[in-house]
């Protein structure tokens, strides 16, 4: 259930190239069908035993379907066009496989179709998705290119597909869709490198007006088609083990765009070396943190987690730089390159901040992509959860506020911050947006004007205090003030008779009912009171204080972690497992993502210790079932990385980490400035999970903070660990 | 049944904006309406008495319907979105209308909308529609944009619409359909002289995926605006007598394509100073051929057909030479001006000949459009009908060649004349185009094998002679040879023993069942073997010996016009009113256009005079009823002004005119030369149909032909006409 795909990609690369398992889709009234939508948002799953083809783009980790546009799926036999059954009850092309013939390395992936006993592989470069098919001999192999297959969870989402047949090796197209990106075009090119024998489509539109087409039989072996639903097929004869491979280049443009990205990434038919190339791009990227691990598994976790971090956001312009921007006009990037998917809800946690350590050029690309957003915008506003030139609006706040004020805090900021600070100040002023205006006028969110409204109240707050933060930076102290205020909001629905953070209405009182253990319709999203209530993260101290003082909130968080909860409170469809809880926690869902740490404000810091070592060896592992939940686009496997080193940005948008409890041994961070970061262990074992004392460049160390100076000016870190906690710090 | 529209467009603009009248429309399954098919091609009829409100694209004088994008309707007092009527049985938004307050001139139109007082006055730049409305004073004026309605003869045919808008007074966007052309795209920029004081729109999807969306009141002062079927509306306050404006720029590229069109023709709100300069524009086209009349009507006729031979081809590039390609990739021209709407199998015969004369800069233009559409066409082929980016297929035969080919012998050939061979010769080899490929292999189409086989036969003919010409023209000797050769295929269908071109079968055998007189399923299309059978224009003199010789010949042409025919051989729908018949002579088709003035080759040009005065006096008018069929895209017209000159161009392809009998008085056709052609007549009149003589540059002319560089030299030809036919000439 961690929504990721095993599929062939470069790191942030524009085609994710992955299998798309089972038969078990929605069927629809006009013939099409889709998957089953919440467990197939990757296209992928591990008990499926059937494959439907090999689709080029795919998101990782969300909870949310969208994409897999452009399924391919080699055959031999008599040609079906229909994926799972025909009209009059045959097997459609689909095949079976096994997971004992199934490799997945990054940038690669193999599969035997046991069906038609031909071998799958696959590699990408960028922008282009690079297959190889071993063929047994036939005098009827196909390779089917199915427009009409989509990864969504409601009807089909078609909009309009073309396709033409340039020569014959070489095909190309586009498909527009009405999914979770309410206007998404993609194009491609698909090159050959056998001429297919003759080809030809089946349109599959409930309506279909020709025109004077019908003159011709379009069907077979003419080179232009178009419709809402197509699948084509390209025949061709086959010898025993010839391999047919494809190059099948991706563009958010044009088909001119497309087959320029084809020629300038992939020029030859070496799969191995285009395999190679992106294998040496994985290495370089998965090695800017070396580690030692106390376990083999351990280590495996380590670089699955910084693998998946580097999913998305994705890389979304041709190689000149054009892409479509989100006014759907073509833009081209001047002095950036352009990255789309931006799940901030989930990735302003640590993910982003994870990047100021790993990525900087790449996150200060992906600023300058939000702020092009911005710019685009209809509404003058940041991407909230933005892909492929839409805004699909999805979750609460604005936190690509807190991206940008975090990379400010940590130097990372090769972009114009005055730029930054104004659409951000834009951002927060959009008046119709979700609660947006109330919050203003009320100073927090009225629960009888919108849903979900403490948790809006609390990350707009937050996002408020980052944008201060911003403001601070370019010494713009009028916005400084305003925004310190409104960082304030969170006070305004806190109820200290009860307790909690509780829906307020609009007449000034608390809703009466309510219920702290409940995660819907209580004014919180994806959390509850217990959990998501705990979210003041740019003002820990005065929220100990508020909340009761340290020695009552650590009792809070201890009965948090231990408590016993109903099912019932279990949603199925919030995006964890009954695995991801713990006691009241869910690690499954972000909010609480801070929480383990928070002992650091409570004096208790081994209990922080504690918790984050266990939530690490409980909640991640390297097995099919390696995640607890989605792993929200990088988020989940990000708490792991940091985590993993020791330490924890639970107040993105300042320079400070809280430390925890490293499960490395030893990790060497190698930044971009060419300084290197050591974090070293005394004593560790599964079992010492207590910090006894920290050295950071030879000195002890006495604070349970860390600044991220100290990271990137290079050094070490050393955690003395024992079995033992050392109740003192 | 001209299929001509009344509205404002500057001479071959984008934009051509007119009125849509009548709400006897069709209501489809999903709630979305078009206009009853083929009476509405140009979207306005003039026994109507309602408007629906007025679109930016109109095909002038076809009969098959499409393009009506945009449709903008000033309304006041209570909204309505609905166009006919509401749910509830409300009047919908359109406005009764009389023809007393209608006024029409070339770049103006005006009408006042009697159900909301509004008075709407329209003109247009190249590529800006410009809106003036005067309201009388409300506190509820509204102007809606309704982005559902259409012309089109099938159901809905929206695929995608798109707006945004920008600010308070600038509203952008598209629309895709899947009309006549398959995959069409417009965009928009509409700038408002007033800002709205607000506005919203109502999505009419059946089905509707807002996602995130829904989280929002999307549907009132929401910038941003997508989905199948929208209508949005602007809200203003007026006074008594207040204009509101509107420009309203169209492009083929995007958004940001429209609104740069839209800023640099009209930067101010100087509604008459844009009509004056449309109107000089106007002058300047209409006044190329200077005329005196016999009567002020024949004065009008001629400057209305003048007027209608100008609104197709049109312009389609953006101000920066940006357009739209066949092959969906944005193009930019390079030495030329790119048009679209190729009504080819109409306009071959005397419109592109009358651009000749009249528009040599703009043919050549339309000729390296064509070629640039065969660059970008995956068939390779020049085009066949062809507009907005698409190639519609309709009609037979491929008459660019005869475009490209007359431009080459009258040395309008300002282009690649290799290229355009070879672009021919491509064309004259896609063997799964439409019975070509049986053509090639037959010598002519088989009937068993495609419809419409003998009409498809004479017209390959005709196209491969010219390229013959072409290729003689560039010394090719191997392509003129082999299609001089295929030239010849006409005799193939040529039964001597029934004397009428015949469909003959793939055996070899002509079909038994056979009726010269009928029109449907005989081997023709738009015409019967009588008059479609004598359509070989490049061998007349062969054709009229083949067909008996001179006196048979022109008996049969007498037969032709004199003959009483069956009103079941009258298709309604054949694109011709019963008016446009002269016994079994088909005016409103064009598969005849020559034929009156085959009387020329049978030593009987004063049955070609007295014809093609009576064709001119009875089938053309200054009148609501002027034409006799569709204009066909100016064709009708084109026969019209030629006519009148007293010269046509019966062989496309070569320099010569077939003399006729003069209407005008006098014409001095003003070249781009420099030169000037005058055409005078002695004791003419409408009694005088009759050539008597011809003084051609002051020496008497003895032939019935006239080469087209006496025309381009400049000079002067003078009729003397009588009432007495000379029947020595």
């Amino acid at each position: 259930m961690g929504h990721t795909f095993p599929g062939a990609t470069a790191p942030f690369g524009m085609v994710q190239l992955s299998p798309q398992t089972n038969f078990e889709v929605m069927h629809n009234e006009d013939g099409s069908y889709n998957k089953i939508t919440y467990e197939y948002c990757a296209g992928y799953q591990y008990r499926d035993s059937t494959i439907l083809g090999f689709s080029h783009t795919n998101l990782s980790g969300t909870g949310h379907s969208d994409l897999g546009d452009f399924l391919v799926m080699p055959t031999t036999g008599k040609l079906t066009l229909d994926p799972l059954k025909t009209a009059t009850g045959e097997k459609g092309f689909y095949s079976n496989f096994s997971h004992k013939n199934e490799e997945a390395e990054p940038g690669y992936y193999k599969v035997d179709l046991d069906d038609y006993k031909i071998k799958a592989e696959l590699t990408a470069s960028d922008r282009v998705g690079f297959h190889k098919y071993t063929f047994p001999k036939s005098d009827s192999a196909h390779i089917i290119l199915d427009l009409v297959y989509n990864v969504y969870h409601h009807d089909n989402k078609n909009v309009w597909t073309f396709i033409r047949a340039e020569n014959d090796s070489l095909v190309t197209g586009y498909r527009q869709t009405k999914g979770w990106a309410r206007t998404k075009k993609v194009f491609f090119a698909m090159q050959f490198s056998k001429p297919f024998k003759s080809y030809g489509h089946k349109k599959y539109d409930k309506e279909v007006y020709d025109g004077f087409y019908r003159r011709f039989n379009q069907s077979e072996n003419f080179p232009e088609m178009a419709g809402k639903d197509l699948r084509a097929y390209f025949n061709f004869n086959t010898e025993e083990n010839e391999e047919i491979q494809l190059k099948f280049a991706l563009s958010s443009v044009s088909t001119a765009g497309a087959l320029k990205n084809l020629q300038a990434e992939i020029s030859h038919w070496d799969f191995n070396k285009t395999k190679k190339e992106t294998q040496k791009k994985w290495n370089k990227e998965l090695s800017k943190i070396e580690v030692e691990t106390i376990t083999e598994e351990n280590k495996i976790t380590f670089y699955t987690a910084m693998y998946h971090s580097m999913l998305s956001p994705v890389l979304y312009e041709d190689v000149d730089g054009k892409y479509r921007g989100l006014d759907q006009n073509i833009h081209t990037s001047e002095g950036f390159t352009n990255y789309t998917v931006f799940s901030l809800w989930d990735t302003y946690r640590a993910l982003h901040p994870l990047f100021n350590i790993t990525q900087p050029t790449r996150n200060n690309d992906m600023i300058k992509s939000m702020l092009a957003h911005h710019d685009q915008s209809v509404h003058n506003m940041l991407p909230i959860w933005s892909h492929y030139a839409n805004e699909n609006w999805c979750m609460i706040g604005y936190h690509a506020t807190s991206v940008i004020a975090d990379a400010m805090a940590k130097n990372v900021d090769d972009f114009d911050k005055n730029r930054a600070l104004l659409a951000s100040v834009n951002t927060a002023n959009v008046s119709y947006f979700d609660g947006l205006g109330d919050y203003i006028n009320f100073k927090y969110v009225p629960d009888d004007k919108s849903h979900s409204s403490v948790s809006k109240t609390l990350e707009l707050a937050y996002n408020d205090w980052c944008i201060a933060q911003m403001a601070n930076h370019v010494n713009d102290e009028n916005n400084e003030a305003i925004f310190l205020e409104r960082s304030e909001y969170f006070n305004n629905v806190y109820d200290s008779k009860s307790g909690y953070m509780r829906p307020k209405l609009s007449n000034g009182e608390f809703r009466k009912d309510f219920d702290p253990m409940d995660t819907h319709g209580q004014g919180f999203i994806e959390g509850n009171a217990w959990n998501y209530g705990l979210y003041v993260p740019h003002q820990l101290d005065r929220m100990v204080q508020m909340m009761g003082g340290k020695e009552n909130f650590s009792q809070h968080l201890d009965s948090l972690f231990t408590m016993e909860i109903d099912d019932k409170f279990i949603e199925k469809h919030e995006d964890i497992t009954r695995d991801g809880i713990i006691g009241n926690y869910v690690h499954g869902n972000e909010p609480g993502h801070h929480i383990p740490y928070l002992y650091n404000w409570t004096g208790k810091p081994h209990k922080t210790q504690e918790r984050v070592r266990m939530i690490m060896e409980t909640m991640y592992g390297p097995t099919v079932d390696g995640l607890c939940g989605n792993d929200d686009a990088g988020q989940m496997s990000a708490w792991y990385i940091f985590s993993s080193l020791g330490f924890y940005p639970v107040t993105p948008g300042s320079s400070e980490y809280a430390i925890g409890s490293p499960l490395v041994k030893e990790a060497i961070v190698h930044l971009e400035n060419g300084n290197k970061f050591k974090v070293s262990t005394k004593n560790q074992s599964k079992e010492n999970v207590f910090v006894n004392s920290i050295i950071v460049n030879g000195e002890k160390y006495d604070s349970f903070m860390l600044d991220h100076s100290v990271i990137s000016k290079g050094g070490e870190i050393v955690f003395e660990m024992s079995n033992e906690p050392n109740k003192l710090n």
